[in-house]
């Protein structure tokens, strides 16, 4: 563990990834912890605010892992938060299915993307990340809400799918933003090289998760 | 353990308490994420969702214990919901500075108010009770903001001494109505043989010890 302790070179790229990480898991927080305020359920208010802490959960070690790293957290994230931030402007929830999809969506596109990006990574980094992927009862809780309302009413099944597709698509728009502002970040991601072929790559295996996403909440892909 | 394992006749007050208790978590976990969005900065902001997430993290555990008494926490949560609803209707925050000495007090008050029943509670009831209270980082960083605040603008601090008597006086009125719409509750809380006086003491040490995080906050008390 002594020589992947420190990612060496690749320094600053991975204080950037783990900032824009832990912004995104702020951003969930406050997003979720909104969404949760309209819940039509006390039940409901609960998943979603378990959801919203469990994200929150998992910044103070990423801020203690840019700290050990030799970077200053909230320095780091300032570069990304207007990506995030506008991720979110673009896919602002109209109601509550809408809420438990993004949420859902969400959670498992950020847990696909951790994945994704582990073989890049330093051993200590690594661990931080990949743990913080974890399959939570909520999105359990969470297909099946959606599932037994779209068997109610097939048209809201149309409107979430078109949803899922934007989130998707607004995801990759953000993320392109990201990579071709922050080189060294983009090279990290892209693996040793950086591989273009290898970004795109990337890109289309995420798209085809989001899609068996989809087809378990029961929305047309 | 196995003989304090459980409550016995109390059994349904101790459903009411873990009730009441975990709907207290739920609504700090609600006003705590409402007051971060409006954070001066992202730091502020991790503080205060910080302690929201730590508020709801007790949530999950209460509701185990209440499935474990055999009651079933929504239904047992219920009755209690107007009375902390209230609360936090009668004492939204005009201001930042108002959202911290809120955050502070009510989690230092809700930690006074579990120990204080810790000796009448099961053994297993107890642990999980007092186990929810901690001293978090985040308080101290709430201390040192609201202090310097207060520094550098002395009306605020006779602004925030009234609001904090406020909040106190709030919390005592919503105790009241509890007390007397449940009486098992409040007997359980009273002590054996519902003493009356056991009550009106514990409410004024509860006062006491607010007077003291008053004055760790730089207010008058």
């Amino acid at each position: 563990m002594a020589e992947s302790a420190d990612p060496g070179p690749q320094r600053e790229a991975v204080i950037e990834l783990l900032a824009v990480i832990s912004y995104g898991e702020i951003s969930a927080f406050e997003r979720l912890a909104e969404d949760a305020a309209l819940a039509p359920s006390l039940a409901d208010k609960v998943a979603l605010a378990t959801m919203a802490s469990s994200e929150f959960g998992k910044v103070a070690p990423l801020h203690d892992r840019i700290r050990a790293l030799g970077g200053e957290p909230y320095a780091a994230i300032a570069p990304f938060r207007e990506a995030v931030d506008e991720f979110h402007r673009h896919t602002a929830p109209a109601d509550w299915y809408e809420s438990l999809v993004k949420a859902y969506v969400g959670d498992r596109l950020a847990g696909d993307f951790y994945r994704e990006i582990a073989s890049v990574l330093d051993g200590e980094t690594r661990d931080l990340v990949i743990g913080t992927v974890e399959k939570s009862a909520q999105a359990a809780f969470i297909v099946g809400r959606v599932r037994s309302a779209i068997e109610q009413d097939p048209t809201l099944g149309g409107r979430l799918a078109l949803w899922a597709r934007r989130l998707m698509g607004e995801a990759l728009t953000q993320a392109q933003h990201v990579a071709a502002e922050h080189e060294a970040l983009a090279e990290l991601v892209a693996g040793p090289g950086f591989d273009v072929a290898r970004l795109a790559e990337m890109f289309s295996l995420l798209t085809e998760q989001h899609r068996s996403r989809m087809a378990e909440l029961g929305l047309e892909p």
